[in-house]
């Protein structure tokens, strides 16, 4: 018999709801309970990506897996609240954007009872909400797991979610909080700012030009993220202050050394380096 | 009676090619001599993009329009040999990616007798080369006219060739050399130096971590352009060193400002500003 029998998804926006369209497709046939707002509920119902909403109080007591995934500081002033509703044996998840403070917080409360074994799927498109929600969103993308302990536990409930990871296309990799925030610092968190930072200096610079006639192709695809609102970025950056810090720093750093090499003629290593990255991201 | 009666488009490439396609698609009835190494005319005469090649001596004494459509600096290069050759009513016009040197030089050059008009159309694609020619290349682009002068002359050659760019669909602007380079600057050279400058700080950072498990779109979005070889660059670069420092201090110096107003928890203006930018490109 399946240890899992109803899960509940806090945070039904697009990685939450793609988290339960996939599993659906699985042929999962338990309960989906979402817990949200009541308009998201109405949307996700009607969507058919969750069965009912509910309040944390009502879903987490019936649910072996519950799936968190709010943004980062929601989900860690919940994770109290949750611990104290879940049943012993269920497994408590995350897919928070960073991982130092929620799972330090969850080795604070989690002992002996339910599971938490922090987690982050590298997956996402453009826009938010369930009305983008997704059964293909978690396909060939790394899924992070990161223990609170030396490493993921055993448990029949653990092994049943990382089989649907599996199943639903995920490479799963193990992984330390601080290893996972160091490296999202610089794959996920600088492509943002440093598409902020290069058209906010940008609208400085133009400010003069009412249009801004001589754009190409390469001037959009280097701004398009810089379009995202600061919400949902305000929570990372404040829970990975200093790899994103550090990492801001080394860019600043490697501009400026590009600006010394042009004055030399001497910036052709810069572009090979840009090169070896890009082909590394080109072959996975 | 059509003033143009034959033109020389020197450096059959993308942008070269693409100007020859669309030219034959608004019904130009005469003969397009192309001027490239003998493997592109090959390529170029097979393709039906040029009619036949031609060496500049032969080609531009025949051509009422010689279109130089090669890189920067061999445009420079060939400028006095082009204007010596070029009837007394020719348009001599480039599409070099840079335009204080190259129109510095024309002036010099062009007097009496042939007119030269600064060019370059603000279009491209990923790739290189005659084979990816395409004649809707220039439909909606921005197409700079920088003249030697105070303004682009009027004469029948230059009328007509002004004319078959609004029937390309291209949107002309005139303007000073000084202002084109400090505009493309921005909207061009900054965003292949800027991806290039991340993935080398990216590179440089992750050398330990053997493969990059935790990459999204948005980081081969801001990465695509750091795949371009440097040849490419090499010579705009030099021809336009002054802006290009320029900009990247100020690129560099809204960076280390981003990273002072995260640690006082107040980056919010600075995604506002970069969402300005990016709504004044998205409206075009």
């Amino acid at each position: 018999m399946e240890p899992i029998k109803t899960v509940t998804v806090a945070g039904v926006g697009l990685i939450g709801g793609s988290f339960a369209l996939a599993l659906r497709r699985l042929g999962f046939g338990g309960r989906i309970l979402g817990v949200s707002s009541p308009r998201t509920i109405a949307e996700a119902t009607s969507l058919g990506v969750v069965d009912e909403g509910c309040t944390l109080a009502e879903a987490v007591p019936q649910s072996q897996l519950v799936y968190m995934a709010q943004p980062v500081e929601r989900i860690v002033r919940q994770l109290e609240t949750v611990r104290r509703l879940a049943q012993p044996s269920a497994l408590v998840t995350d897919a928070g954007s960073t991982k130092s403070v929620i799972v330090t917080k969850a080795s604070e409360l989690f002992g002996d009872g339910p599971h938490f074994v922090g987690g982050h799927p590298m997956a996402g498109k453009e826009g938010r909400g369930v009305a983008i929600a997704d059964a293909d969103l978690f396909e060939g993308a790394t899924y992070a797991l990161v223990p609170t302990g030396d490493s993921v536990p055993s448990t029949p409930v653990i092994a049943q979610f990382r089989e649907w990871l599996d199943r639903m296309g995920c490479r799963q990799r193990e992984m330390r909080a601080d290893h996972h925030d160091a490296v999202v610092a610089w794959t996920s968190h600088m492509p943002q700012l440093i598409s902020t930072s290069l058209a906010a200096a940008i609208g400085r610079a133009l400010e003069g030009i009412g249009e801004i006639e001589l754009a190409g192709s390469g001037l959009r695809d280097m701004t398009r993220l810089a379009a995202s609102s600061h919400d949902v970025w305000a929570g990372i950056l404040r829970t990975n202050l200093v790899p994103i810090q550090t990492a801001l720093t080394a860019v600043a750093a490697e501009i400026e050394d590009l600006r010394q090499a042009l004055e030399r003629g001497e910036e052709k290593g810069h572009f090979e380096r840009g090169q070896r990255l890009r082909r590394r991201l080109a072959v996975r």
